[in-house]
């Protein structure tokens, strides 16, 4: 039973607690920046400690296929690759395929929207043709769905890789994760309910299999982080489970009663639709859980989301926004300078009219960026392509929303959350 | 007169010596790294500082079309503008528009080589036709030089500009520049010696149009950079004349003497072929100007040119090898980790020799990269496209150089430049 979490203060049904990991104690609630390859788009560790980051996110999908599990693991794991000693999540993997499979034949996979590809671009691109594609419908579909696992090929290059729910685990543990997560199967949101519930049943199924993986005594060569005791006493690893079952009541309600039976910590995956069905689905799961387990909401943190979220009493959250909005001049403003739900507290850098605007991003704001230098010079940057725009552009929203949930924590302590909510969110 | 600079130890020819400018001293021999459009490519100001950057170069061709001069001006001088309180030299512009010109009709313009665009699909991107380019050959050239200045069109969309020596250094000066250059024309490799005597007297034309300007009284708007004092007192921007000359003895001896008359400070331009004809021109404009000023070789700063430059009596280099090395795999490593001039003192981190490489960059080197990750992290970074990559790759490249020319002073200092100088060229 884990025992590493504790609850400090609540405000409703918002908490603040701690959670103890092998690198550190994380303050919940939290937000965890994305570092899918085992680097934060544009900050370094230096940077990322200077904003108080105090965990980040790494993707098992993409770690596997570049560079490779067995050689993170044979350069002493992944904190010690990316030079980070404060703690690391990997996920299962589990979105990234759902991605190569039914989201990309149902035409919402992110694969494909990111790269702004035709599939039969894609298709082209990745040398898929009926011979050797997994499936040949016209859209192609990069996976294939057995009950051992998943076959998928590589977004990179079309090779072929196997991840079942032992793998997963076994990857994330060669990784060195501190956190990790049961591997999952994903609903879409063209399913219809039938389909959604056998695939909760697999997701339950693999869940147990991820278990079983997970509590083996676990051999790691040459691993240099975490500590020897880490390599006997596998248990300080903390293991998610993920609550699926779309927008249905009864079977989110199914699928939290059962993650919480299992597993010592909870996360909820599968969430698509608007910002009221979000807040309708955590509701459901976060009544049916204990309420002295962590609760991550899987891929989610835009400003309103937190806020709503964290309401509902949620202690996770992990999400590209902040670095991939930076990347595209979406910066973070506060609601004193004009940041609203409308307009997701952004300013779109690039417009004009910040041409010759002295200020930083976010007057008011103490991170280094908008300490140092006017919305002028970041517009001049953005719009030059200079590598800097980057740096100065991420450093600021990561910290914006890392400072953000300090002060959530601050105003959860001192039973202030709502009105520290109602200045956000009108 | 120039006062402001001093020579305090001597080695040789070689020579360690400091210049006062408004915004601090310099030690010199120094390297200016490039900051083309008001940032050093992956660099903010902080880093710069930690590596010991002492001064940046910026180019007054690349900021006159993006942002805009007005602009930078209006938001209070470029240090202001990119946070920089470091003395900042600006060049002319005289070699970009050259780029533009001869050298694209030449087939050697970096605009072209860089961008590996076909003569034909540059013309077509920048809408150059029979009607509007400013000549009509087949291959494109944007500029046409005239006893006034040079008329231009921008590489970035074709749009029509003038550089005067007038203009030049009275956008020079609005930037605030601590160091600025006289305008000059520039010869290409294939010109005759002929047409070479021709350039370099239109060079000293042009250079006394713009010492007329320069020893104009400044007037600057809204100027919080530099102080106050600086707007009376003009003469404490320091302006370079320009050696010209080709491989020509007689005119780079005829072009030393004339700038050495006119002007405080000496830089050497128009340098091209291999690293004997290098060093022979600068020793034929070394022996001709005199010992107290300072003298900068415009565009150059390899490892080798380094030392062979300040043997020889050369006091400042900038070059973009650093920066641009970095963004392409092209890593510094010192003598004693297989660094020689045959391979320009470097590793290509994308060499799948990398992949499990536990080492940094330069074993021994001090930088904050070498410091923290490995050759294998970087190389994944690289293959990745991450752009952490950027950041850390840059830094070491401008750390290796920086702290190179550290070391090289401290040699000169104790009499033992040919010493260091032949633990790095056999």
């Amino acid at each position: 039973m884990l025992t590493g979490f504790k609850i400090l203060h609540k405000d409703g049904n918002a908490r603040v607690g701690k959670l103890k990991t092998l690198h550190g104690v994380i303050k919940t609630p939290n937000f965890n920046p994305v570092g899918t390859l085992g680097s934060v788009k544009a900050l370094g560790p230096r940077e990322l400690k200077e904003i108080g980051v105090q965990i980040v996110l790494a993707n098992t999908y993409h770690l596997m296929l570049r560079p490779g599990v067995d050689l993170i693991e044979k350069l002493g794991g992944l904190h010690k690759f990316m030079s980070w000693d404060r703690p690391i999540m990997t996920d299962s993997g589990g979105f990234q395929v759902f991605s190569l499979g039914v989201a990309m034949e149902h035409g919402n996979s992110k694969v494909l929207k990111r790269n702004k590809e035709k599939p039969e671009d894609f298709k082209k691109k990745l040398k898929l043709n009926k011979r050797n594609a997994l499936n040949t419908t016209s859209r192609p579909r990069l996976n294939k769905i057995t009950e051992e696992g998943v076959i998928f090929q590589s977004h990179l290059d079309g090779s072929k890789h196997t991840l079942t729910p032992e793998r997963s685990i076994e990857i994330q543990r060669k990784l060195g994760a501190d956190l990790i997560v049961a591997f999952d199967d994903h609903e879409s949101s063209k399913h219809t309910k039938d389909e959604i519930l056998k695939s909760i049943e697999l997701t339950e199924r693999w869940g147990l299999r991820s278990l079983e993986e997970f509590n083996k005594p676990l051999r790691i060569e040459n691993q240099e982080f975490p500590s020897k005791d880490f390599k006997s006493k596998n248990n300080k690893q903390i293991m998610y489970g993920v609550v699926h079952g779309g927008t249905y009541k009864d079977l989110r309600v199914r699928s939290a009663r059962f993650t919480d039976e299992n597993f010592d910590a909870i996360a909820i995956g599968g969430i698509y639709g608007d910002k009221q069905k979000l807040r309708q689905v955590i509701g459901w799961v976060t009544t049916e859980v204990s309420e002295d387990k962590p609760r991550h909401l899987l891929g989610i943190g835009e400003v309103e989301d937190l806020f709503n979220g964290i309401e509902q009493g949620i202690d996770f959250f992990d999400c590209v926004a902040p670095t991939r909005r930076a990347r595209f001049g979406s910066l973070y403003i506060s609601p004193k300078n004009g940041g609203q739900t409308d307009n997701n507290f952004t300013i779109s850098i690039r417009q004009s009219r910040f041409v010759a605007d002295k200020k930083p991003i976010d007057p008011g704001c103490g991170c280094c960026t908008c300490l140092n230098f006017s919305r002028a010079y970041l517009r001049h940057l953005s719009m030059s392509s200079e590598i800097l725009y980057h740096q100065l552009a991420t450093h600021h929203n990561v910290y914006f929303i890392t400072n953000l949930v300090t002060n959530i924590r601050k105003a959860i302590t001192d039973k202030e959350f709502l009105k520290l909510k109602n200045e956000y969110i009108k």
